[in-house]
């Protein structure tokens, strides 16, 4: 008889507070530093696993360096995977978190797909809430009211061994740092520049995700391989890579953040399209992908209902002539780019094939009105059960 | 006017040596600890770099961990790269590398294109042979005859700005550990196992790499999504996957080596094919693949001078139906996979859409002859340009 040992599932309810010796002073929101993005708060949750005891008990640690064999797993063969979050400091002083179990089964995608261990996504949530009720009061206290901490969970493999194999050990990381603006909500209102982004289209040579490929997947190798095309298009002036793929050059993600284009059909209708979440796995699923749809479909369905003129919402293939031909005759009322640290961002130029696309920013009321709205939700001025309140460990 | 600084280059004769508090004892050859592949040597070199400064003095320091940032570049986003290469210890006591250079400059290539800092691939080698220098008289001892040790330079973005851009700090470090037989060169003629390999090809649901993508370059990103794939083929009893793209189904590489075919023509002629390294950059331009094409290249050119039947060699695409049918007329006389890691591994099996498609091993006796010359240059036993001796220092 084969006796197995369980091994331990992730478990939030363990977790040990350690000493924090050294806390750093708090930046003002205009603080200069904040803009390096290495301004974290004071500590971390980190959990170990290993494949032979599974998780072991989380901790809260000061925020500090992790220690990696040269030989590590995630160093040599990327087996890393991560997750974008914000939790929200509310005009009414609470804090909130915006449909984060979105993002913890996410993470759990990522990591089964980059053949890290697996996890209860609720347990994830649970340890992220735990980390913002104890680092809130003082990196987001109740005074920054509409403002917010970016939240970064990560797991990397650990195990030491060369050998390439399935990581048997491996290391989960959950911290918060600020995010300079525009994407810190001081006023979501107001966070979009007053220029909209401008976007390069990758060059044919230069492929982000292909079917079969990991790009519905949060895993570092989906990013260190696109800087090149993106720093050539930052040294060109643009602001983000327009990721295409295929023969017909249809758009996938703008940056890392999901493209959405509201135009008219050539039967006078509006409609917000974004490319589909198909079986090719080009696209990675966006929570703020996934609100903005459900808000434009619940919002602006019918003449009866909606305040605005009403739009269809369509998911499907947006290729670069179709955007060509719109913008040629004149149907394009906007475009923008939908991501949890990029906010909701209009794109006022599209670089294409040595041509200038120039998009119309915010002919349609509609996305500011979306914003308006989301903002509202996310800053607990409207009720919604998209949004959970974090409970905050007294000061 | 602008006074610009130049940055530093790597400069291998900076290097400081630090003292060894801890030496570890070494295994011998058949320690089951080898197989772990954990067992590296006392010492490790590494070079740091910042965008500002250029690279620093390198210092060969004691083997240990590197110390990150939750947010460094490498752990988010992948900015990592690295090399395999072998030192031996040739049967005349000597040290030597195989064609080092080749290796140096794909080190560069693959740093370039993850967006890391360039280097002079003749100093990275001067760092590896003094490294080689140092730790081989006491890990590769003189009387180790035919034996070899790994060297993994491994170089990661350390950056710890979370945002996502070219990394303004990174890591190089080079270091070296045993790997067990099959490819530890005890006898390199000796080093197959005595069944061959048994491959799957990957689902069509499964792509390693793609038109525009990295598969050409030596980056963490291209090996940890596909454990994926390789841990289902371990599971079913393969030991490795055989990668394929396109509708067509063609074949790119065999887990991280090089495929070769050697069979008949439908004329009857003998044909050596390996796929070609085209501007679809879908195949690792592997420094052992090379050399068999070379070596297959002067060994059996013509019947005049070569010892065994001439064999035309062929960089062209090879289907999957290609091999089925070859191997339904009894034309396959054999198949391999090649590496510096693998060394030369004969294949007996192929799973294939649920059929099992059985190679022939060691029909032709080209395979046994070139594994024989190839191990003959490698340890000093024929003298070859693509050798260098590493002058080791006293112990």
């Amino acid at each position: 008889m084969t006796v197995t040992k369980a091994v331990s599932s992730l478990d939030a309810s363990k977790l040990e507070v350690l000493p924090l010796d050294s806390p750093k002073p708090v930046p003002t929101p205009d603080d200069s530093s904040i803009s390096a993005l290495k301004t974290t708060t004071d500590r971390m949750i980190t959990v170990s696993w290993t494949a032979a005891e599974g998780w072991a008990s989380p901790q809260l640690v000061p925020y500090g360096p992790l220690s990696l064999m040269p030989t590590a797993s995630a160093l040599q063969y990327a087996t890393e995977c991560f997750e974008g979050m914000k939790l929200f400091r509310g005009h009414d002083g609470r804090l909130r978190l915006f449909r984060p179990l979105y993002n913890c089964q996410r993470m759990l995608s990522s990591a089964s797909r980059i053949s890290l261990p697996q996890f209860e996504p609720d347990e994830l949530l649970k340890l992220i809430r735990r980390l913002c009720a104890m680092e809130a009061p003082k990196w987001l206290p109740r005074d920054r009211t509409g403002s917010a901490l970016y939240i970064r969970p990560t797991m990397v493999g650990t195990d030491s061994s060369l050998g390439f194999k399935v990581p048997e050990e491996a290391q989960l990381c959950i911290f918060m740092l600020y995010w300079p603006s525009p994407s810190m909500v001081t006023d979501p209102t107001q966070s979009v520049s007053r220029r909209g982004m401008r976007l390069l289209t990758s060059s044919e040579a230069a492929v982000r995700s292909w079917p079969g490929g990991t790009g519905l997947a949060k895993i570092g190798g989906n990013y260190g391989p696109t800087l090149f095309e993106h720093n050539k298009a930052k040294a060109r002036g643009y602001d983000q890579v327009l990721w295409l793929y295929g023969p017909d050059r249809r758009i996938t993600e703008a940056g890392s953040t999901n493209f959405f284009i509201l135009w008219r059909t050539p039967a006078g209708e509006l409609e917000l399209t974004t490319p589909p979440l198909d079986n090719e796995g080009l696209i990675l699923a966006g929570n703020t992908r996934q609100t903005i749809l459900e808000l434009f479909r619940t919002s602006f369905a019918s003449s009866a209902s909606s305040p605005l003129e009403p739009c269809n919402v369509l998911e499907r293939r947006i290729t670069m002539s179709d955007i060509e031909c719109a913008v040629g005759e004149g149907l394009v009322l906007g475009a923008f780019a939908v991501g949890t640290a990029a906010w909701i961002q209009e794109v006022e130029e599209i670089g294409h094939d040595g041509r200038e696309i120039r998009i119309n920013i915010s002919k349609a009321p509609h996305v500011a009105y979306i914003r308006e709205k989301l903002a509202g939700i996310m800053l607990g001025d409207v009720e919604n059960d998209w949004v959970e309140i974090v409970e905050e460990a007294a000061i």
